[in-house]
């Protein structure tokens, strides 16, 4: 069998992928994000020999580390979240001879001077080059703040054939208004082909792997649209709570913190038209084609196509949990929403008349994110006592987390004298099929950041047409009370979810 | 889940499955195939409580047998042969009441005299009511004469609302003018409605159960034609010679004994249109279509689209074994094919410019009955460095014999940072997904003949038109020698058959 990793050209396009000389810097290097995900990340990718032997990582931060704290804190965070397990000594210390850190505070032009010159010290002892790869991990107020001291020392500027990039955590924006002025604020210092948007999602194998699915294989794509597909649900669930994230969770709520974004950034690569090429422009401009296809919801219509919920008390796998309004640094009166689900219409000509439903919520019975793609009915049974409505119709679902894969379920005849027939399903799984491990998403998107691919990541006009969408259900959420909390932890949602389903007919899948 | 046979529709219909009072007559009682497979098939439908207590079943043959010793005989047989292993007493007892025997000459007309007695004694003592069945196990020389006997003493008689059915077993003629000939005789005493040809593929689970794939799910139509299929290829393949059966099959050979009948009933369930209704008179109509739409091979294209070969000795599983010439009851200077492979062309509007390509053969490899579904590659591809041709396009294969099920290959992406695509497959298999073991094929197919449903048995214009498709390659073959034994046992079978497809730019699967 040939594959294309046997072939020479896939092998020349992999060695195009290892990044030039670079420093990467990180704000808010002492933080949550940077522990768990970036350090880990940023040394798996040294393991796997993609990083340039020329390169400086700086971690920057109010905390008052030298470079050698800095280095045994995070060779601990490594110890601790990176997939690999057990630090390879003679990889760390390669790596840690790479980190320097440098302490501020990020509104302190001072700050940004003495890292310039550590960055220029690096390009003349390391070979960086002049390139930097900036990563904001910060609370999203600095944002503006540190683009704009970034470009006042001149450490935005691409002239001489070097490149600074800016790589921006979510949330992007609270709102339609707050995402337009953050963005014109970035872009007073950065251009847009110099900003990366992350969203994690985006860096998830079986994300990726829908691409493939849907354009790898010719099975697929003729029957990926409104003659075929009944409906579409993208579902992410978590059974867990704020889990100490109750400050920042209390302001944004499942819309803002997963469905305006994630789910969005789904749906637009599960109905995009194929790109003739899968780069960045080709791919960004066939999702936005997506998200402009969805008309924005109107205010009159948010109780009709949406629903929102927020759990109280109840019971995880036998456990029982507090209430969101019990759980720590949120508000007890709180009207935040751990629970969204949203009915969208993608009106174009291969989806009009097939609605895709979205749903994240907090504290359900378990943890799973998917997609899954529900047929239609077949139009007409040949088996004479068997009514088309008793013949349960095909279902594609990828599954995102946990456990990667994909599932077909598909009608087949009971063995035995009689046309009895019963759904059946072919199982696809990453963990059986593939013997190394998925990576982790920040691993590929840090890769692609620093190659310059900004495929997967988010351009500003999907994240701006996503808020367009959503805008108007966050105007009349915030002006009526909700009936909170409206269900159970540990159940599958308010009412409300299921009246939405209920009202064309359908059914949320019980994962 | 709602399935089918929760359906009160079903229900009902499985009742009305339960044959009404009736004979059954096995002539060539004494034989391999009613030892084998047509008593075991009783007894287990007795089993399966799918016989009705008004029955006799009576063994017609020269053996002299009683009563007793006829069923001392086919107890024998059932532990022997049937699937569900050792007998039970209480069903065997009840079974062996049912048991009687006559013998005789089957050309002399007091054979016929006496059994019309015993069915008539049967109807008085145990209501059989004047149905019959009539098996016609014996060799095919006999078809024409046993049929005309039954008709000179009134048992082909349908009159006073009985009915009387003559089961056929293969082969049905030997080519188009003996086919012809056989059932010109046939029909002189037996209408066509009367007349079941049994081709036991039909009655494999699989088979039926690529109705139930095509037409139960909404998935597979829209794919299942000329632009998205590249070919087809049918395969039977078989690791045994021919196992004693030399003195019938050396007057056969592979294109008689499986390609004619068998891969071509396979074939036009394949390609057929969907039928109004899973019923007889509809699917016979759509299965004729189809073959109608083959053009007979002419004499001048045999070389082109049909290969045939012999096996010479070799190697099965590290094991010498001899060459077809060497077997027992085999002429030695024999020009029988044990190998024939033949392209056919469907042309009908779903089918044009797809090929399919059936191979039959002994002393392959392995054992292996399937049906590969050869999709087209996709059209374009945007993965930028990884060009169409390297992609594995999709193939769906549904296995008839050994382990009934079916498998899905697609392209998947293989976890890490770069788009490598990897050939992956979705797998369904009968055993592990239903509890209960499948049905033997004459199980269902007595079952359906004492039904009257004759679905799954060769309608007459069927088997003529298959005949009729292949009529010419015998011709060619029977005029020109062959450069015999032309592959070694224990391989893929000659070089022309590679040829055939090579010509045409594919290859044969090896299974």
């Amino acid at each position: 069998m040939t594959t294309a990793s046997d072939s020479p050209f896939d092998l020349g396009w992999r060695l195009n992928r290892t990044p030039a000389p670079t420093a990467v810097v990180v704000f808010g290097a002492s933080g949550d994000l940077s522990h768990r995900k970036l350090m880990p990340a940023l040394y798996n990718l040294a393991l796997q020999q993609l990083l340039p032997p020329e390169m400086v990582i700086v971690g920057v931060a109010l905390t008052p580390w030298s470079d050698d704290e800095f280095r045994t804190e995070m060779k601990a965070a490594i110890s601790e979240h990176s997939r690999n397990g057990e630090v390879d000594d003679e990889v760390w210390h390669g790596f840690a001879q790479r980190l320097r850190y440098v302490s501020g505070s990020f509104d302190d032009l001072d700050l940004y001077q003495r890292l310039d010159a550590l960055l220029k010290e690096a390009d003349a002892d390391l070979g960086t080059r002049g390139n930097r790869l900036f990563y904001l991990a910060t609370a999203p107020t600095f944002f503006p703040v540190i683009a704009m001291n970034l470009g006042k020392v001149g450490l935005a500027d691409e002239s001489d054939g070097v490149y600074r990039r800016l790589v921006v955590e979510k949330p992007f924006g609270e709102d339609l208004a707050t995402a337009q002025a953050l963005n014109q604020e970035l872009s007073q210092v950065f251009a847009e082909a110099q900003v990366y948007r992350i969203d994690h999602y985006l860096g998830k194998e079986t994300v990726q792997n829908l691409m493939v699915l849907r354009f790898g294989n010719l099975i697929f794509e003729p029957l990926w649209n409104r003659r075929y597909v009944d409906h579409v649900q993208i579902t992410a669930a978590e059974d867990l709570g704020v889990e100490g994230r109750g400050g920042y969770y209390d302001g944004a709520g499942a819309l803002r913190d997963i469905l305006q974004n994630h789910l969005f950034q789904v749906l637009s690569l599960v109905a995009m038209e194929p790109p003739a090429r899968f780069d960045s422009r080709d791919v960004h401009d066939e999702k936005v084609k997506v998200l402009r296809a969805i008309p924005p919801v109107r205010v009159e219509e948010v109780a009709e196509v949406a629903a929102r919920g927020q759990y109280g008390p109840g019971y995880i796998a036998g456990v029982p949990v507090p209430g969101y309004r019990e759980e720590e640094k949120v508000d007890p009166n709180s009207n935040t929403e751990t629970f969204v689900a949203l009915k969208v219409r993608v009106e174009n000509w291969r989806w009009a008349g097939t609605p895709f439903y979205l749903r994240a919520a907090k504290r359900l019975p378990k943890r799973a994110t998917e997609i899954a793609v529900q047929f239609r009915s077949p139009p007409h049974l040949p088996f004479l006592e068997t009514p088309v409505e008793t013949v349960t119709p095909n279902l594609l679902t990828l599954r995102i987390q946990p456990d990667e894969g994909a599932s077909l379920k598909f009608v087949a005849k009971v063995p035995g004298p009689s046309v009895d027939l019963r759904t059946v399903s072919m199982d696809f799984s990453y963990g059986s099929s593939f013997l190394k491990g998925s990576p982790e998403a920040y691993e590929r998107l840090l890769l692609d950041a620093l190659v310059g691919d900004s495929t997967l990541f988010a351009r500003w006009d999907e994240v701006e047409t996503a808020w367009e969408i959503v805008d108007q259900v966050l105007t009349a959420w915030a002006g009526s009370a909700a009936d909170f909390p409206n269900y159970d932890a540990g159940s599958w949602g308010p009412e409300s979810s299921d009246d939405l389903m209920a009202r064309d007919g359908r059914r949320w899948r019980r994962l």
